[in-house]
């Protein structure tokens, strides 16, 4: 799939490519950077992913204090044009939030947000946030259908080594990094306490905190980490207050106060039970879903009304699946803790079976259009309308259209896709049209609805263009459709919906 | 544990005793309460429950309709003192909502709340509420240890079965009551159809509905029934109109607009969805409880932090267990019908899971008690603080104190028993001392606080008591005690919290 050579790099915004450095060094370019800021506090973000390169923006921009920020990642050939966009004047994160932009400029202006990949960098650093991605293995190509994991904490591991053999003996390492609970304290601490050891340093003025992110990408990406509520802790009193009040500088604590909580251990299981939480409530509809269809009920109008309650405004609805970085593998992290870090012989046995019943709702998608379809769905047209995993933002990361896709595929379907949101389909290596009115001209066996945007919501004319096709099998498998348009449809179509009984 | 005969039936409220009536009828009672009433429309609610017997009072104090009211259950030494106790001025339930007794007082006054066992009061109704319980039975006598159940609708079909003998054929049937989803369509209807047929009467004019309630006995029970969100539907479209018409002059919907939903399936549906969905929340947090105990991590401050998201408000505490009426079957129901009304092969696993996992919730407080504890709880005194299930409420109905109260009990404990809203505990035939000051003279070995009164928490006096004890074990099973009581407590005791771990 992938056609670049391995010693390049190639930005999917600019097509510019990037020949990776080869034992080379970026000292020149640290130390040029930090004498432009004489007096400043030195702020290094490892990792420039959806979390790591944001983060150094609003860093970059903090409310009361001005910082020199370096963002740090591998010179890898998907992370090294990152770094050399961010020092091009391009931000590597495409985004509906204005703000992002706005914040950009503003770095470039006050030339304080640097990137490199040089480790040299943690020495200049004040204050280290981790944010590097730290990933959960299902044993399976076909990510969607495993009940086994692992959890390789050899690269957060590196990670951790590459700052303690730079950093300065008291420096704050601020863990933002969704990691298995104990981490902090288990791993994170005594890794860099004996890295400065070996270099012959004292440990004793070490910080090491951590304090979760609940960034969302999408139009209030900023906000999202800036104006959000947020929940620290330190490994001992003295990387509490250094993480808290390194925070206040950064974060408006004045309207979303921030919470402290006892220890690392707990703000990491904060981080990894929320996240739980909301997967466990959308698999807790899987099996309603499969009832409501069978008992002729429309489950969407039954959780509208039950949301009227305000102890259950949180109800979810029926759907395609669950994508993104976070609820697809963080009841993992945390049921894998719960043994490997502390030893128990017990599971988080609800927690995972809720990742597995969500990892196979986009088979079922698959499995009820095969008892609906008439005949087979080999050399059959079929028009996919959303391959992001949310709602009117363009992110594919463990999208459950790919497992749905994949289906389709493997059973001869010809699949065109459309996302107004999606340029580029990275985990498929494929352009995404973006004109729904042209892809419209084509005659399709099969259209599904698979991404719940705005665009095909109460689109009459959508249901128009719908209408003046040929006989075609509609499948919204997320509940876009009104009752009326349902009716509309069904007189010249047919219609199913997931979740959705035939009333 | 019934000490008195079958052919007596006694009010816990005053004591008085009244004989069953043997092939008796109350035809003369009641029509000389509906002679008093002439033009007014006659209500029957059948079942003097929990929710029947306020249901009728709010039905006697509706808005905009003056209806004369009559409760009807049967005449078993269990229902009967409650008939006589309404036709003599002495309200069967008690409830600290004041509103209780201003609008008993107002039906007194009206004289239009008539208590009756004859079901030959149907024949006089226009509508007929149905209010009784349809039980599941769990395959064990000891309630909480059961993965087998069973639903019986027996007595609910004999319940239906004596309306559709006395009915006028044009009647309205609504039926509050929590059922298996489809049982209004698939039993109810056909049932009273069968039985007009059989008496002559045309099929055609009678309607039935399905709404249910979202009662809460405490202190706002009368508007947890008449200010509220209601949802409904019919059996027809009849039905649904009759049911919205007779709904919108008892109910406040100006303020609550009504839900109309669009069959009885989705609304008996969303009835027992919106309660598994709160059992499974529940469910959900026992694991988590656990791992915080091995982590050193309050699982209570975790909770609160994670509260601060509006999308993660209810998020629920650890605790002792679930109880009351619904929580502890609805799940079961559902499943039940999944299977049996609608001939699925599957049941809804996850729902039901939910319900076995809180039905252990006390035995595992028990065995973690006992981990914890040093030596044999045989011969120990044992305190326990709260029998109700429900915080600032004095309602017993399988409440998880039961369970903990009998694994105690065959250890061989010597238990008191002390709530300030429980005069008698039902279920275990024995009278509650609510008077903490006088309990707290004896010295005790174990005091576990059980429910989460007002009483219990933040309450100083209480710790000043506890301090001033001989050592002992203070076990609070469900969060109450704040960090600095614990701190407190443990300079002299040994403390211990479920889902806090040793800090």
């Amino acid at each position: 799939m992938e056609t670049t050579s391995v010693s390049i790099s190639r930005s999917p915004l600019t097509n510019r490519e990037y020949p990776l450095p080869v034992n080379g060094n970026d000292k020149k370019g640290i130390d040029t950077f930090i004498s432009l800021h004489p007096g400043k506090k030195v702020v290094v973000v490892q990792g420039l992913g959806f979390v790591g390169s944001v983060m150094g923006l609003v860093v970059a921009n903090a409310l009361t204090e001005e910082y020199a920020v370096i963002g740090i990642d591998l010179p890898t050939s998907s992370s090294f044009w990152k770094i050399c966009s961010i020092n091009e004047g391009v931000f590597p994160v495409i985004a509906s939030d204005p703000k992002i932009s706005v914040y950009y400029q503003n770095a470039l202006q006050k030339k304080n947000y640097y990137a490199t990949y040089d480790p040299y960098a943690f020495s200049k650093a004040d204050v280290i946030i981790v944010d590097i991605n730290l990933d959960v293995k299902k044993q399976s190509s076909f990510h969607n259908d495993v009940e086994d994991y692992d959890v390789d904490l050899l690269p957060f591991k590196k990670a951790i080594n590459s700052i303690g053999k730079n950093c300065k003996q008291d420096v704050l390492v601020l863990v933002e990094t969704t990691v298995p609970p104990g981490t902090c304290q288990k791993i994170v601490r005594p890794a860099l306490e004996e890295s400065l050891s070996q270099r012959g340093l004292s440990t004793e003025f070490l910080k090491v905190g951590h304090s979760y992110e609940r960034v969302m990408p999408g139009p209030k990406y900023i906000d999202s980490i800036q104006n959000f509520y947020r929940v620290f802790a330190g490994t001992d009193e003295k990387s509490a207050d250094a993480t808290e009040i390194f925070l206040r500088t950064v974060i408006k604590t004045d309207e979303y106060p921030l919470t402290k909580l006892g220890n690392t251990n707990a703000t990491e299981m904060a981080k990894v039970l929320e996240n739980s939480y909301r997967a466990m409530n959308i698999a807790f509809m899987v099996e309603w879903s499969r009832f409501a269809e069978e008992a002729s009920v429309d489950l969407y109008e039954v959780v509208n009304a039950i949301r009227m309650r305000p102890t259950h405004k949180n109800i979810m609805l029926p759907g395609l699946g669950v994508g993104g970085y976070c609820l697809t593998k963080d009841p993992l992290l945390a049921s894998w803790a719960r043994m490997n870090l502390f030893g128990s012989e017990e599971r988080l046995n609800q927690s995972e079976k809720g990742v597995h019943i969500n990892d196979k709702m986009p088979l079922y998608a698959f499995e009820f259009l095969q008892t609906q379809y008439t005949g087979s769905l080999k050399g059959k047209k079929v028009l996919l309308l959303g391959v992001s995993y949310l709602n009117d933002v363009g992110d594919t990361r463990y999208t459950p259209v790919e497992s749905f896709y994949d289906c389709l595929e493997a059973e001869g379907g010809e699949i065109a896709i459309h996302d107004p949101h999606v340029l580029y389909w990275e985990e498929k290596d494929t352009w995404v049209n973006q004109d729904l009115d042209q892809m419209l001209q084509t005659d399709y066996d099969l259209i599904a609805i698979t991404t719940g945007h705005r665009e095909y919501r109460n689109n009459s004319k959508l249901i128009e263009k719908l209408l003046a096709k040929p006989r075609l099998f509609v499948y919204d498998t997320i509940g876009v459709l009104t009752n009326e348009e349902i009716k509309l449809l069904s007189e010249k179509h047919v219609v199913k919906v997931i979740g959705r009984g035939d009333l």
